[in-house]
C-alpha cells in the first residue's frame, strides 16, 4: 500500500545488498518512519520480541529471513534445528511464526547444508510474495460480504459502519493486510465504509498503526475506547465487525488482541455479524479448543502502566499512567470461541467457524 | 477514608468560613492532592462539567452546595428555579445530580426567601452526612455477599478475586464508595479479598483513582487494560465484579462508564456475578428501559486521543497517542440491560435486578 503516494510493502530485501531486509520500526509509528535493517538473526528476534515487527503474517514472513540470515553462519542440520527453535520462541501465541519456519524447515532440510542459504532466501521472498496473493484474495471475498451487507442498508444508512479490534491492515502483513484487505478494496471501489478503530490498549495498535493506514488511504474512520464498541452495537451504529487473527484451532475457535473476545460477545448480544480475515498459515490444525489450549503471551505490566505518544513540543515519549507501587497484568491475546464466529474469511472463500467447514475448505491442510 | 493516615472526606466545609467548601482536584490525583475551595455556584458547575468532582454521588452533594451559593445572591422563587436548573444541566447522566437538586428545591420552596440560604447549607450538609450512611450500608450488605462467595471458595484459592471498572470508591461518593465500600470492608475484616483494577479508558479512572485507592488503603489489587477482563474470567480468574452506577431504571438496567456493558456479557458467559452498588439515589424511577431512554454524555475527543500521565521527570502532562489527524467518539457511559445483572446493592440490601423487586425494596420510592 501507498505512504504519502510512494508504494510499500512491510518488509523488503535491499535492492543492492542481498543480505539485507529492511522493515519498519512499528514502536515508532506513526511518529516516526524509521527503517531498520535486519542482517543476522538475533536481530529478526529482537525485531520480534520487541514488536518493532507484528502481526501474525508480518512475523512469520520476516523470521523466514531470520532462518535465512542464521544459516549463513552454520548451514548444517544441528544449526537449522537450533535456529529454527530460536525464532520459533520468540513470540508464543501466532501460529504463523511456526507455520513459516516450518515450512522453510520442511524445504530446506533435504538439501545440501552449501544450498540452503540461497534456497533460504527465495523460499522466504516466495513466502511474502505469497502473502500479498493471499491477502488479495482475502480482500475480494471480504468485499463480496461489505457489498452484501451494503445491499441489505437500512433505508437512508449513509455508510456502512465497521469495527475493527487492534491492526490487521497492511502494516502487519506483507501487504494488503487482513482484516484490513476487504475494507481497502471497499473503499477503493467507492463503497462508503467507516471505521470504528478500538484504539486497542495497552499498546494501542488501533489508535497508531490502524488509525494511521486507514488515514493514509484516505479511508473514513473513527477512533473509540475499546470500552466503546458494545455501546455503539446497542445502538445500531456496527453493521459488521472484522479482525484478524494470531492463531485459529482446527474447530474454529479465534485467538486475538486481547479484548477482541469482549466485542464479539457484543456482536452475538446485539445481532452484528462478527467476522475473522485469515490466510490459512494461521490456522493451527494440531489444537481443537482455543481457550484450554492456545498459549497465551504474558507481556511486561509496564505495557499497562506506561503510555507511549508525542507531548506537546512533538516529541516521541512515554508517560506513567497509574500511581508508581500499582503493578499490572499484562494478557496479550484472548480466545473467541467459534460459536460466537458468524464466520471466517480466507485466500479460498467465507466458511462457517467449525471443524466440518474449516476441513472442506482444506481437505489437503487439515490432514 | 484515610490519605497518609488522615481521614478525608471528598467534600467538606471549611472549618472557619461557612461559606467555603474544599474538594480534591480529582483531575490531578494520584500526581498530587491539590484541594480546591469552591465559593460560588459558577465554580461548582465548573468543577462538576471538567470532572474535577465526579463519581455519581458526590457530583450530587456537590451540586446541593452549588445551589447553596447560588441563594446567597438571589434566593427568591425564580432565582432558586433557575440555579437548579443550571446546576442540573451540568452532566446529564449521572441521576444522583439530579435528585439531589430535586431534594434541595423541594425543601427550600416551601420557606421564605430569607431563610433559604442556612437551610441550604444544612440540607447539603445532610445529604453528605446521609451518603456516607448510606455507602456503609452498602459496604455491609456487599460484605455479606463476599463473605458468601468466599465461604464457596474452590480448594486451594488463596484469594476472593474481584474485578471492578471505573472507580466507585471512596472518593466517588463522600466517604466509603459504592462498589469498594464492600471491598474495604472485607479486606479489613481479613478476608483475602483481590482486585482487578480496569483502567477504564478513556480517562483512566480505575489506574488513576481505583488503583490509587485501594493503594493507599493497602487492598491488593492488580492494573488492567479493560479489554482483559474476559480473558481472565474465562480462566477462572474472576470470583466476583462489582461496579458502582450513574443511573439504574425502574427495571433494573445500569447506566455506568462506558465499557461495563462488556464486562457484563463476558461474566454472564462465564457464569461469573455480576453486582452493581447504589444508593437509592440512584434510581430513576422515571425511566424503564436504559438502552433506550438513558441520555449518553458525549464528551471531547480528546480525552480518546491524549493521555495524561507523569513524564520521566515526574511532571504531570499529556500526550498524544494517536496520528494527528485521527477524530475521536467518546461515549462516557454505556447501558448494561438489567438481564446481565445479578443483583443490587442498596443500603436496604441485595435484591434482584427487576422492577419487582427494586419497589418491593423501596416501596415509599417507587412512586
Amino acid at each position: 500500500m501507498k505512504i504519502n503516494g510512494t508504494p510499500y510493502r512491510s518488509v523488503w530485501r535491499d535492492a543492492q545488498d542481498p543480505n539485507l531486509v529492511h522493515i519498519f520500526d512499528q514502536t515508532k509509528l506513526p511518529w516516526t518512519l524509521d527503517i531498520l535493517g535486519l542482517r543476522d538473526e538475533a536481530q529478526v528476534a529482537h525485531a520480534i520480541r520487541t514488536m518493532q515487527v507484528r502481526g501474525a503474517p508480518l512475523i512469520g514472513a520476516v523470521a523466514a529471513y531470520g532462518l535465512a540470515f542464521a544459516l549463513r553462519k552454520d548451514a548444517s542440520d544441528p544449526g537449522l534445528t537450533e535456529s529454527a527453535a530460536m525464532l520459533v520462541e520468540t513470540r508464543p501465541t501466532a501460529i504463523n511464526l511456526r507455520w513459516a519456519i516450518e515450512r522453510m524447515v520442511a524445504h530446506l532440510r533435504p538439501l545440501a547444508p552449501e544450498m540452503r542459504v540461497e534456497a533460504a532466501y527465495r523460499e522466504a521472498d516466495a513466502i511474502c510474495d505469497e502473502d500479498v496473493q493471499v491477502n488479495e484474495s482475502i480482500g475480494r471475498h471480504g468485499l463480496a460480504l461489505l457489498r452484501e451487507l451494503w445491499e441489505k442498508r437500512r433505508p437512508g444508512q449513509e455508510r456502512l459502519n465497521i469495527l475493527t479490534h487492534c491492526n490487521a491492515g497492511w502494516i502487519a502483513t506483507v501487504d494488503w493486510g487482513t482484516a484490513l484487505a476487504p475494507i481497502y478494496m471497499a473503499h477503493d471501489s467507492g463503497l462508503p465504509v467507516h471505521v470504528w478503530v478500538d484504539e486497542t490498549r495497552p499498546r494501542n495498535q488501533g489508535a497508531l498503526l490502524t488509525a494511521w493506514e486507514l488515514g493514509a488511504h484516505g479511508v473514513p474512520h473513527t477512533l473509540v475506547a475499546d470500552n466503546a464498541g458494545g455501546h455503539l452495537m446497542q445502538h445500531g451504529d456496527v453493521d459488521l465487525v472484522i479482525v484478524g487473527t494470531d492463531r485459529v484451532t482446527r474447530q474454529g475457535d479465534v485467538a486475538n488482541k486481547i479484548g477482541t473476545y469482549l466485542k464479539a460477545l457484543a456482536a452475538q448480544d446485539n445481532d452484528v455479524p462478527f467476522w475473522v480475515a485469515l490466510p490459512s498459515s494461521t490456522i493451527d490444525w494440531r489444537v481443537t479448543d482455543g481457550v484450554q489450549e492456545i498459549p497465551i503471551e504474558e507481556r511486561a505490566g509496564d505495557e499497562v502502566t506506561h503510555v507511549h505518544g508525542l507531548d506537546d513540543q512533538g516529541q516521541a515519549t512515554r508517560l506513567r499512567v497509574t500511581p508508581h507501587a500499582t503493578q499490572a497484568a499484562n494478557p496479550a491475546f484472548d480466545v473467541t470461541p467459534a460459536r460466537l464466529v458468524s464466520g471466517l474469511i480466507t485466500e479460498r472463500g467465507c466458511c462457517a467457524a467449525n471443524a466440518g467447514s474449516l476441513s472442506a475448505l482444506f481437505p489437503d491442510l487439515a490432514d
